[in-house]
């Protein structure tokens, strides 16, 4: 995909599609302005009037409350006026087509689309459709990316371990239909994270994995070694019913976060998970509870980092 | 279920979970801070700036669109950002637990949450569960309880007859099923009324509700004699498919509401109605819109009674 | 249906139910309102505050994103609050009348009902009996009327030809069935278009439609010539099935809108529809995309024109 497309000619960001391609300069500029929005959100009144009159459509193509209510927060944060279009049960079925639906929004002034579609790519269609003055945020598109959950993730590694260079990361689970996964991978090797591992039985590991700068490992035991960050991937109920896994309690005796696996990694070693989580499979609740998760402040992170990547796209 | 959690050690209230154990100065609070937001829905700009920049989340696990617009509409008027959560479509079916959503919206910094939920005593497990800056309200659980429905009932009785502590008050229909019948009785009850009827026949009355201090009756021209106040319940399409009642005309005969039965009240009582109605099962259209029916003024108090509660909440 | 109750007696409008006996200065006042709103609407800050503070709902009782996007986006810009229901799947199931359910949200003090109902009349009902300080405005009912889409209809013809007096306008497609045709002809006629023609297969004219003003066409080589707008109208999937047409590739050969049926008309026709498109089957692609069509500039003029009849309603 042409990922060229969300950076324009004088260097700004103009969509955000993918990680992929990003700079590294980039990266560093969303986290730095997330982080100066981390205070608003502590705030009595938790508003800054950054983006007053602009017009947010949360696409959604594919259902998904929570991602859908963390960019309607962060949107409202900002004093934009979100419009929240679920379009399964919408045009789509009266036969228009993804194009028309866009343009139409488009010819509303529009000024921002957040997409979510089951179909790799339609962030990307639709960016190279609109006007220049319309911002286009993936908020996942099918295996493809998910690059706000790829940067939330890398503000929540650099508050707790500040420096990206020294790092061992894992990313667990299944790899291979993740969206997640792949935005992570391209996150984590840009920051200049020297270890990057991926840990998955091989039904779920993508062919040519290591192409993307990561080592692939099958056993936890060895996988886990030393490492400073664990990266928990979400397990899809869909896979348990197909051929690629035997079955959940399968899965966790091998795959599924313990205590005892845990300890496997470094000390100080903190677990993250991009939710919603299925407790006893991919992760035991012990440990999604325990004192080395920072699944909640993922979450937390996540509004700051949405509200940094709304106002540069569409801020003045 | 544990209450006190509602009054925190200051005797302030934290969260609006049910009107058992409320002292009766907190409900006079809550009234007379309604009386002064009546005035407010009346205005041309309908908007004080109380709550602005909260975010208040509609976490309704059942769906009520009544219930909801009414919380909407107050938040608004409170200048809140509202943030609607039907979770029925959504993570629950996911495998998401109830705690784990709770958690993830605590995250994002939600200053209230407004949950409408089929099980009983799901606000107060979400109440014990939150940071303490975080404020619950019940908006119906199970057949619990319905505090701002009973809440807005009371501010209708003040408001037409002025004192408590004269008053003969009936609630008649399905107080078995019905979480609005026993928040009114507790609030009843706490105000002082000395005499709080209820009428059913056997089936929908539950055993031993004479130890909530009420008299029970299972015929109307008995129960209706001298009564102030009658508030009518709904009844429950599902119980017609039951064993519990023969038929709705049936019902209809001896328990709905006509011209003739209210003859038997005092000539001046009110007639109440949580709604919505079933015309012609437990009222008759010619009550429902006639001379006593105070059931339109009970809808336009319900905002000012819900963004008294809100603003007591989260008010700074 | 009474049309009437949509002008009050100072001659100002009371809601906007639909275009018939709406006297041409009306429509060019609505018109001429919404000209100056087309500026808002492209600023950094599209929002003017004229409806600040008021309530408006939109009440869908047939599902329609677009109809109810373009209302919500208007309402947002004139800074009003808006709450969305969709009907359907609430109370309306628990057996509420239509009433009931309009009478219970006027109680809450609403300001503005966006009404879409199956039912043609259903607009018309609820302006009857709400408050006098509720205004109500028409988003489709049935066959009868939708008569904000036939203004931005006006608004587009007059920006693009100026003067109505002068102008030869073809309506083309299934006119039987459409609310929008019908309220474009009476708009048409108001604003002194001498020719206003249908063009259609016999099928899908009513009965009579020469008593509108209006001259019948069936075949479009004939009806297209010289013909300055071409309006053309959405084929709904559900006539294929039935008996009224033999197949959409029949349709299409006679009546879908290609180039060669196009060049008959004038050579600055403009060529419009409502949306969705059915490509291939009402309207070639190359025609809905190509340099005569205006299409996406309806939409934008929508909001405006909506924004116009808003603040014409209910602006102080």
């Amino acid at each position: 995909m042409q990922n060229n497309r969300q950076i324009n000619k004088s260097g700004e960001l103009q969509h955000l599609l993918t990680i992929e391609g990003l700079p590294v300069s980039m990266l560093h500029h969303i986290l730095d302005t997330a982080e100066s929005f981390v205070g608003v959100t502590e705030r009595e009144v938790k508003k800054v009037p950054l983006l007053r009159g602009k017009a947010i459509f949360n696409l959604f193509f594919e259902p998904s409350t929570r991602t859908r209510t963390t960019f309607e927060i962060a949107a409202k944060r900002l004093s934009a006026d979100v419009i929240n279009l679920n379009i399964s049960a919408s045009s789509q079925s009266k036969g228009e087509t993804l194009l028309d639906t866009v343009n139409n929004l488009s010819a509303m002034h529009a000024d921002m689309f957040i997409v979510r579609h089951a179909q790799s790519g339609a962030a990307h269609l639709i960016a190279r459709h609109v006007a220049p003055e319309i911002h286009v945020i993936n908020a996942g598109d099918g295996r493809h990316a998910h690059p706000t959950q790829a940067l939330l993730d890398m503000y929540t590694i650099r508050h707790f371990k500040r420096d990206f260079h020294e790092l061992r990361v894992a990313i667990i689970g299944d790899v291979m239909h993740s969206r997640v996964a792949r935005s992570q991978i391209h996150a984590l090797t840009t920051l200049g994270v020297p270890e990057v591992r991926v840990i998955a039985p091989k039904t779920l590991l993508p062919k040519g994995v290591e192409h993307l700068g990561v080592h692939a490992y099958h056993d936890m035991s060895k996988g886990l070694k030393d490492v400073d960050v664990l990266l928990m991937l979400r397990l899809q109920n869909e896979r348990m019913q197909g051929a690629l896994l035997p079955s959940a309690q399968e899965y966790f005796k091998y795959y599924g976060l313990t205590p005892e696996k845990l300890a496997l990694a470094r000390p100080d070693a903190i677990v993250m998970h991009p939710g919603p989580m299925n407790r006893g499979i991919e992760i035991d609740s012990s440990v999604a509870d325990g004192p080395q998760s920072v699944i909640l402040p993922q979450v937390t992170f996540g509004i700051a980092v949405r509200m940094a990547v709304m106002s540069i796209l569409a801020g003045s």
